[in-house]
């Protein structure tokens, strides 16, 4: 079909490449064009969630496009993070919000604004070109919003991110709050994982001083629900500090909603938490107010400190 | 001045160049933000017709952009076509319909469309942000498109670009066609230089199975006109081939408003001209019927007979 247009996103797509992706295949279609979304990789659960709460059918997987092939990129111009044979397609537009790394052999349709969320911009396409919105895009296109922006809780957001959202909102007739919640949960839902697999979800080994440790993160909109499993996952930690000779052993729980962190500290040197950031362990755990980040935050500490 | 945004177009400026660089600073004025248009090279004749056609100020030269200035490309996205400093500025829009070849840090607004002219986008910004277009605006981007266009016979002009042509005429008070031919009259404009000066403005040397030849070129949208001097530049031309003992000497002057060009073909090896296009010589000179480049019509065909 020499005529269609393939419309993706990224690779290890999250809910805005893949609600973008069909928004955008959707609007293309409704302007006469044979257009039609794919994916690039496996849906993660909030994406899963988003879907079937407003009742739009998986993307099919891409795994190449042909030469010459009709393509739409939305929510990446980078071809490292695109698809097989993207050198060789016609590029006939980008829609994006991420910085620019793109050559080009021809003029093309390029669109990007620094907002938190492609969708966003996708809701203004529509609006330009006067296409209806459905509920069932409407909801989607909130999802993403809500992804991308972590409820318009992460510094990317902006005031049109927010305005947009709750007109879709409007549109899809749902609380965007609410359904928000329950899609930022959905998205860091562990309830089918054994403890052993929850700690190991994003685990990465350090060494300090002459001692072994291991940061494991995981993202959660409800930390309490995560800490009542808190009995499983120590002993799943100590079946690890034992086997690796570990001599700390830091579990964060980063609350997406309120950008704080939950820790769970056992070994040896769990006091290094406590003098590493002013904090008193109780029952093994303790807050940390304002880390959300592993890399800049969590590890420096624990490193000044072992 | 932190607070100030550049906005300027290409090196070697065209029309468009300029014009979207004064009616996109004037945009972002009317928005509230400190924005001034500026020239990366000195003006052609008709850039300087349409300006004062309409009574709007030259922009002021820019030699180079200190680190981090704000800035806004228009009409070019290439550092290469850029002004000096360009990539440690912080680039905050652009505006264009060339091929991309960019690479950011951060997120922008980056709008390109396929069509014939950047002041064709320039309108619609101004129409999706409410902005009116002021008779001496619509005047320099109802030229741009003129410009970049050829009048409507360029291959890259769009419905588009007509369409709103038409616009901006109709709200600068001008004939477009009437206007248009005057506009690229101007840019092609001989009338201050002398015979020698005229075959020399864009001439090149070739040579082929063992004989020196050259082809010069000009614009004109009055192919008559030029030719009223034609013992005058045939009195220049048989000095080139004296002075440099040249086998063929082809000027070729090329009706920008009809996509053909008239020649004048002097020299021992005159002939290979009518060889090589099918044509006779009369006085002189040849109609060659949709021939337009040098480099891919003209050229080829003279190695390939002579």
């Amino acid at each position: 079909m020499i005529d269609k247009t393939f419309v993706f996103g990224h690779q290890k797509p999250d809910t805005d490449s893949i609600a973008s992706a069909i928004s955008m295949a959707n609007l293309r279609n409704e302007l006469g064009e044979n257009a039609e979304c794919f994916r690039l990789g496996n849906l993660n659960k909030e994406t899963s969630f988003a879907l079937k709460s407003f009742g739009v059918e998986e993307p099919s997987l891409l795994e190449e496009v042909e030469e010459k092939s009709n393509v739409i990129m939305v929510d990446s111009n980078e071809f490292a993070q695109s698809v097989k044979g993207i050198e060789n397609a016609n590029i006939k537009m980008v829609v994006d919000h991420h910085r620019i790394n793109l050559q080009t052999n021809d003029p093309l349709y390029y669109v990007a604004e620094p907002v938190g969320c492609t969708s966003t911009i996708i809701y203004k396409l529509y609006k330009q070109n006067d296409v209806e919105i459905t509920p069932k895009m409407a909801g989607i296109m909130l999802s993403a919003i809500i992804s991308d922006t972590l409820l318009f809780k992460s510094p990317t957001c902006t005031e049109e991110d927010k305005k947009i959202a709750q007109k879709l909102a409007d549109i899809a007739g749902v609380d965007m709050y609410e359904y928000g919640q329950n899609l930022l949960k959905a998205g860091t839902d562990i309830s089918d994982l054994s403890a052993n697999e929850v700690i190991n979800v994003d685990c990465k080994p350090f060494e300090g001083n002459g001692c072994n440790f291991k940061i494991s993160q995981i993202n959660s909109a409800d930390v309490d629900d995560v800490f009542t499993r808190q009995e499983e996952l120590e002993t799943a930690i100590q079946n690890d500090i034992k086997e690796n000779n570990l001599g700390l052993y830091v579990f964060v729980v980063t609350d997406i909603l309120n950008a704080n962190s939950k820790v769970i500290a056992l070994g040896e040197k769990a006091d290094v938490v406590e003098k590493a950031f002013g904090v008193e362990l109780d029952n093994n755990t303790a807050m940390l107010e304002g880390v959300v980040s592993r890399k800049k935050q969590v590890l420096p500490k624990i490193l000044e400190n072992i």
